[in-house]
């Protein structure tokens, strides 16, 4: 892993998981970031969601608390007041104000953190010092039901200086059982002005995070939160620079939504779904997650079955508008479905195309505009609704 | 079961369903009728959609035919001269006209229905003669996936004769694999003019089977069609006896909505999700809808896990408009949640609802108004996976 400048990271085992694996982490920066952040519009948001809203509205941040076990959601004031009193014991431990962190929640909803546990937890990282380093422990204690750690890098160049893109995500299913799931933190040492960073932000957000689903439930903890620190030194950023940044920061997100969907709860395929030729851009969105989210489509994939009947139907109840005469369909660059009618195929070829490749891809042209997008999925396995069913508080 | 007079039916195997069972059916009025439809509003409708539409608009209607095996969807312009087709061989049949057919279709998408079986099919059903008893025998010819038929029966007064409604549905997941499903057919012996059959038919389609989900998907074939012939011998119709005919249709409709629900595909469990002092009935119906379309809910049902969080989680991403800490859930009539945190309850005697009962209750309490709706689903099992992953066709 490359690490921007000026960030160190670590992470302790508080007894919040009761597995007893690490499970609070901390990244600082050595100076005051710019920062942006994406929250769920869900409206039983965590009470360290409305934290962190003020705490970024407020000025500049220097770091970023996160801990898994319990997702602090649905448990009302006695809730903000554990968040703030996160933010206010990292705040002591290294002499800065609270509102510069953003604190973390991911685990069962409806549980308080223990405040006890986190303090302890925080003390004993900084006992055991931060390193840059210690961000991928960060990483790791922020799992819940992840199977594997997700990272991304990238970089860029601004004002003459190479700039680092680090992003850490987890998110298993939208939803664990009970959990509030999907976090994501970039980390940069790009010097960019707030609004610029919201802004890029926001884009990548919405050409990555947004584009997956893995069973369409939009959890009450999902945060994307960004850092720029500044530390690679860049005096100056040109308008040019800033687009090359935006696409850094884009193909970053991407990859880690990529990994967040092929980490889905029981998956055994990451799915590509890629509308293309559509009237608008809302509307290419909109036929691909329908296919993104059909249950039918994606018990299908775990099932090896290369059935257009369900993608076309799915497209077909999306709310795209489109002439069903002209839609095209191809599953791994098979075409399977033109001018609104199945295409005799090669189904034993379909089906190994279906066992063999761990990413499926599925383009659909609507031939209906020009504007295109992409959702990434997992398929639906017996495995999902066995974590599903069978968990228990 | 109770039929409405002047209607006879028939059915017969005519070769379009692999198994050798019934898969043609055909209802007659012996005079003619006022009808209506509600259709699917899928870009790939079925080509009988089209054809039925039509007929609906040009005048009174004679009967029903209704063949299962092949969907006729996504077949084109020969798919809607194989449903022209259909119309015309019933009306040779009995001298009628063919726009006063409506056409059913259920079965694979994609391969078109064979005429020729089609039209031995109604031949031997006109040689082997319609009766009242032999309606039973078209909604078990309409069947695909279901396990059992589904049927309704309802009765009011209008200008001082009793007047009798019969209903007959078909569905089992929303679509069977590569199925188009949903297909039901109303028979009243009731004299309505047309308009008013139409909006007694819409307002109860809105009331039920458009507040039933078994996987979110909307098929290419789902169609409601309803038929007034009059035989009751009702002159005239009051206000309030509209009312109540509305009231009685409507029930009809909800008792088939529900079975088309428990007989989801997989489904071990009936849930009935109703949400309560809502802002506005749009908002009732999309919060109840988010809990009942959610996989996590869904699955959590299924392990008989009295998991509130998910169904707030669904609350809480629904759109509706609502104070979080004002929600209450109640889950068999045990508050399970209020103002917005989990309530401390008995797990085990939840658990023991779940496993006993086999129609789950959820309440929910959006206190942000007076306006409620109710939504009828089914669990998510194992069986639903292996239903719709292990088909091939």
């Amino acid at each position: 892993m490359k690490f921007p400048k000026g960030f160190r990271g670590g992470a302790a085992a508080a007894g919040l998981k009761k597995s007893g694996k690490k499970d609070i982490g901390l990244i600082l920066s050595d100076v005051p970031c710019a920062g942006a952040g994406v929250f769920t519009r869900n409206l039983f948001a965590g009470a360290n969601i409305a934290v962190c809203r003020r705490h970024l509205a407020k000025g500049t941040m220097r770091g970023i608390v996160v801990h898994a076990g319990q997702a602090n959601a649905c448990t009302g004031t006695e809730g903000e007041k554990v968040a703030e009193a996160t933010a206010a014991a990292v705040a002591r431990l290294i002499g800065a104000d609270p509102a510069e962190f953003v604190v973390g929640s991911t685990g069962v909803i409806g549980v308080l953190p223990d405040l006890g546990r986190i303090e302890a937890g925080l003390k004993s990282i900084a006992e055991a010092g931060l390193s840059p380093e210690g961000i991928e422990d960060v990483g790791r204690a922020m799992m819940t039901t992840d199977l594997v750690p997700k990272s991304a890098e990238g970089t860029c160049r601004m004002g003459g200086k190479q700039v680092r893109i680090l992003g850490l995500a987890k998110g298993s299913g939208m939803i664990h059982p009970n959990m509030g799931t999907m976090l994501a933190y970039i980390l940069t040492d790009a010097r960019l002005p707030r609004p610029e960073l919201r802004a890029a932000l926001r884009a990548a957000s919405d050409a990555s995070f947004n584009c997956m689903t893995v069973d369409g439930d939009t959890s009450t903890s999902d945060m994307l939160v960004a850092l720029a620190n500044g530390a690679a030194g860049n005096e100056s950023i040109s308008a040019e620079e800033l687009v090359k940044f935006r696409e850094a920061l884009t193909k970053v997100c991407q990859s880690l939504a990529r990994q967040v969907a092929s980490d889905g709860e029981g998956a055994t395929r990451l799915v590509t779904i890629r509308v293309a030729k559509a009237k608008s851009a809302a509307d290419a969105k909109r036929a691909a997650m329908a296919v993104g989210t059909s249950s039918l489509v994606k018990t299908a994939i775990f099932g090896r079955d290369p059935n257009w009947g369900r993608i076309a139907c799915a497209v077909g109840y999306s709310g795209a508008s489109f002439d069903p005469k002209r839609v095209s369909i191809k599953l791994g660059g098979t075409r399977i479905f033109a001018q609104g009618r199945p295409v005799a195929q090669d189904r034993a070829a379909l089906a190994q195309y279906l066992r063999d490749e761990k990413e499926v891809r599925m383009e659909i042209e609507l031939n209906a505009g020009a504007a295109e997008a992409t959702v990434w999925t997992c398929d639906f396995s017996y495995d999902y609704v066995k974590i599903n069913a069978e968990y228990t508080t």
